[in-house]
């Protein structure tokens, strides 16, 4: 049974996409270079793949910046220390700034139509509500929505071929629920990639460290008394020096 | 009050563009280059914006090659005289093969990202379930659940700022009604493109006159007893030189 899995390169979703090869699905990855400031990411999602063995990974690129709104599609700051630090309580006091315009409504959609050409009734995202950064479009409500209008909207559906399923797993774990798991499964997270705001010194990329989703990360793994392989410095990210993920 | 106003450049999006101006909205047109085979359609949609004064004109570039399943985004072909040309009965045995997997809501996707950046309320759509190929998401329902996804989906929304309404208002129309409204209206038809499958002679590009959307066209002139500006030969179509639109 074939699956497809968006992946972002960060832990929810590369641990997803490890989930899904354990459930014994054929693996179809989904990746986006929609013009992001991170746009590193798809590098490690790159390796991600390749290290679980996905049939095919698919890039589909655009340029969210033409439309904006987020602080990861034009020019606006990314906040820093915004959820306390590692060892601070997780409490936004609002949906932040790096939220992207229906981006995962976006994702999906294009998931929608690999999954119907593959015939492919899995739809994999990562998206979690627990140590996550508030956006409606990682809630349980807004993904039954989705699936909903999903089989209404295709030809496979609608001829009853497919019911298309938008699972995800992770919905309800914690960040460190989530690292022992993909740790279980032999997911290597120095593969991954999770800052929004990547540094660049002497011609490579390092974490930020104080964005939300550095936070998260650095939550996560201390929470699960495991240490990140990625911390500070990436030493087997080798890609890093190339300029043209600097933006 | 500001509208996202999905736009092809063929007639039904056109004639929607134009209702949406006769009711007062700032227009927001926005398209897609998802290498379809007939991508000439955008030129149309340039002119046809030009000539309805919207505020702003925005082509998102993808490439749905990548995922094909359609005979619009990959080399097989093209249907020819399948609804029974202009006079015969619009009865389709099926969705036809020019049908795009989850088009309309990756369209609609970036139409809700656009919208919520510019705190437009609106989406117009120009689907309809009259004279159409039997696309699954051009229906009433799916775009009803397209709606009440959008709403789950985004911030502006979530947070009570914007409710946003799916608008489609052709939705119960034949062609032939279309072609009457959009006269009423002002619109200039011969700016507006339908065919699926352009055909090249001496550099120009001429509508094939038998593809289903090509059909559809010339069946709704007939009825609404109209002349279809297009016909034959766009003598007025300088553009169609271009051969970066030929396949």
């Amino acid at each position: 049974m074939k699956a497809v899995v968006l992946l972002s390169g960060g832990i929810d979703s590369s641990t997803t996409l490890a989930l899904a090869r354990s459930e014994g699905y054929e693996l179809y990855a989904l990746s986006f270079d929609y013009s992001q400031r991170h746009k590193i990411e798809l590098e490690a999602a790159k390796r991600v793949s390749r290290s679980l063995g996905v049939k095919k990974h698919l890039i589909i690129k655009f340029d969210l910046r033409e439309i904006g709104g987020s602080a990861l599609t034009s020019d606006m700051e990314v906040p820093k220390n915004i959820s306390g630090g590692p060892e601070g309580p997780q409490e936004l006091p609002s949906i932040p700034v790096t939220y992207v315009p229906a981006r995962n409504t976006i994702f999906l959609s294009f998931g929608l139509a690999w999954a119907e050409v593959l015939e492919a009734p899995e739809i994999f995202i990562g998206a979690n509500t627990v140590d996550y950064s508030g956006y409606p479009d990682c809630r349980p409500e807004y993904l039954r929505a989705f699936e909903d209008m999903a089989n209404l909207a295709t030809k496979a559906s609608t001829v009853g071929k497919i019911h298309f399923n938008i699972r995800a797993p992770l919905l309800y774990m914690s960040k460190a629920e989530i690292i022992r798991l993909g740790t279980t499964l032999g997911l290597d997270y120095s593969l991954t990639w999770s800052c929004y705001d990547p540094q660049k010194r002497e011609g490579h990329f390092y974490p930020c460290m104080t964005c939300d989703s550095c936070l998260f990360r650095q939550k996560g793994f201390k929470e699960a008394g495991i240490e990140d392989p990625l911390k500070g410095f990436p030493k087997n990210l080798t890609i890093f020096g190339d300029d043209s993920y600097a933006r």
